[in-house]
């Protein structure tokens, strides 16, 4: 497979990446600041109908979240940490949800007290922490959603409940003087399959009727994430995704639409990075091996987590990408064997790639630097450089 | 399965394990230095026919390389980071093995400066690297070598080449004006099959033996590393491992033993660090769910790397262990799906383990802290307390 710079960027946007690329020592994620702000107007715009959190978590550097904040975005928090770094970005706190059902109760308080009042929750420990350490706050219940089959990097059961104890807790909720606010899900990460929020916005009214019939008006649905970044999988455009799950909400509660939100992570984000590295070694295991291995300087552990089990595949370009390309083996750096990002999915690597040449790695802007290791094998973490605004 | 203490630790060790626990927040790992001299004094006393560099990569604390550089060890590097914090602690660069055969030109030509002359080596790239940037130093081909099925932490094909590349190497070596000193290889790592060093040592003799022939005499062979630490997979004592590969060794080589050499890492640190997390949240997904969820503020990103498909099973201890207990599903504290420790193999939780109990993740010195996330969902890495020495 042959991969251009053209499907994911203009040629003015690619320019500019290779130019200021040549700058520093690989390896490095760059983040072209021009390209958040685009993605953002583009949800925006196809999503006039929901209010945007972004999901710190893929990409939490504070030029972003500066940028984004600017942009009257809201920010989805995954931990304390998170928070703080948010609100020390000048970030008010009622732009900010508290996104993780599992906190501890000095979670709660710290969040309280700097002035968080929108949490989730999916269990009743949780719910009984934040009714003891946030009073009064919003509250929405996260379900189960299926639809990890058509996600390239799926969620589990990790998170949210079945319906029947969605509404137990929300009416718990009441009892204990907080707000039963709305109900969230997610559909699991770089979602292909557009039809999977049509089951959960279902689910979703559901559990709105049942409520309404305990006296209980929700008022918030929370889309979650789930809006893919461009990687080889083919995906719709953002358009389509907007336009279905607009039909599937209309569809379920027509004019009594409750206050819509949605939290894009990876498609705010993952466009605007390329991350770059550069080939090590080129070897092969025997005399007449066919399979050459290319050795990268950035691997799984400083970087390209996401390639575990081969589920997101990069696009990538190389050097030398004119010339004739066989299959490679792409691994990296650590004396670790699991640190192989692609060995049964095969990219097509020009003949004459050596030492010293680089090898970009497109759509690489989101979980990616701040998943890297702190230290392992002494390497150290991916460093971010930015360009724009 | 019940786990007790007991089985890892004497009562003595065990206890000071809690005693100094009790002073920190959780998540960390704790290591008690005084174990670690004591596996190292028994890797020494069980192999006295073997030099032993440890495998920084499995614990790179400062206080871990000081001490076991004290006691005599040598030390087997995956980079240049690693070099610098290990000469940092006042290693001798004469004890120092660049054990990573994946190296930029730059990165040998500063080990070299540094006063390296002993490098792993797998493919021409590397040895002309070598050649080119580190005139006349000691070079040893690693081979590739089955095993995996039977490894907790299995290597891969990338690491190593086919005996027939190897003695390509060793002789281009010599043409290099290198020294072609010995070889190398990895059974994997927590390899619970003695025998699969017997294979091994077999194919090494083989190479000796070519080379004799072609007028190399080869002095040296890296046993790797391999040797087991304690979790919960039954393997056998570290004598053991210890006579059968004398004994394989004593087979092929006989009087005309090379000198031999061993990179433990593992098995020196793994047994002396316990991991110490808290319960988040307990929780169940619907009214009449069987399972039940254990959300701990440790995970799969913040030290338990190794779970990652279940691959180490850690023998864990929980407060309220004398209780009743039930299956239960052990996850981590981030938003990430993937951030689940067990689900398929099941831990007896106790029924009444609630927000704020501990649980003890025995065996965790090995691959923890250093592999953890920079930031993570925001979580810092996991950090480490010393005891002991």
């Amino acid at each position: 497979m042959k991969i251009s710079s053209e499907e994911y960027y203009s040629d003015s946007e690619w320019k500019l990446f290779k130019q200021e690329a040549a700058k520093y020592q690989t390896p490095f994620l760059l983040v072209n600041l021009d390209i958040v702000k685009k993605s953002y107007q583009e949800v925006e715009k196809f999503f006039p109908f929901s209010d945007v959190y972004y999901a710190v978590k893929a990409n939490p550097a504070s030029e972003i979240i500066t940028l984004l904040d600017s942009l009257g975005c809201n920010f989805d928090i995954a931990s304390i940490y998170e928070m703080e770094s948010v609100l020390a970005c000048g970030v008010k706190p009622d732009k900010i949800s508290f996104g993780n059902t599992i906190k501890k109760l000095s979670d709660i308080r710290l969040a309280y007290s700097k002035g968080l009042r929108l949490f989730a929750t999916d269990s009743e420990d949780d719910l009984r922490s934040i009714a003891a350490a946030a009073p009064g706050s919003n509250i929405y219940v996260r379900i189960l959603t299926e639809g990890t089959a058509t996600a390239d990097w799926p969620l589990s059961r990790k998170f949210g409940c079945h319906p029947d104890m969605a509404t137990d807790l929300l009416l718990l909720a009441r009892k204990l003087k907080l707000n039963p606010y709305g109900v969230s899900f997610h559909v699991g990460s770089q979602q292909r399959d557009v039809g999977t929020w049509d089951t959960a916005i279902s689910i979703t009214k559901y559990i709105f009727d049942y409520m309404a019939d305990e006296g209980i008006n929700l008022e918030m649905i929370n889309l979650g994430g789930g809006l893919p970044a461009n990687y080889i999988s083919q995906t719709n455009p953002l358009e389509v995704y907007a336009s279905e799950i607009k039909r599937y909400l209309e569809e379920d509660f027509g004019e009594n639409m409750p206050r819509i939100i949605m939290e894009p992570g990876r498609s705010l984000v993952g466009n605007a990075g390329v991350l770059i590295s550069e080939v090590v070694t080129v070897a092969r295991k025997s005399r007449v091996a066919v399979d050459r291995w290319i050795f990268l300087d950035a691997g799984k552990f400083n970087g390209l987590v996401e390639t575990w089990d081969e589920c997101i595949k990069y696009p990538l370009v190389c050097e030398k990408a004119d010339f004739t390309c066989e299959d490679g083996v792409l691994a990296g750096p650590t004396c670790d064997s699991q640190d192989i990002m692609y060995e049964h999915y095969r990219y097509r690597i020009p003949v004459n790639l050596c030492p010293g040449d680089r090898i970009y790695w497109l759509t690489a802007g989101a979980y990616t630097a701040s998943y890297a290791s702190v230290d392992f094998n002494g390497f150290p973490p991916l460093k971010t450089h930015f360009i724009g605004e």
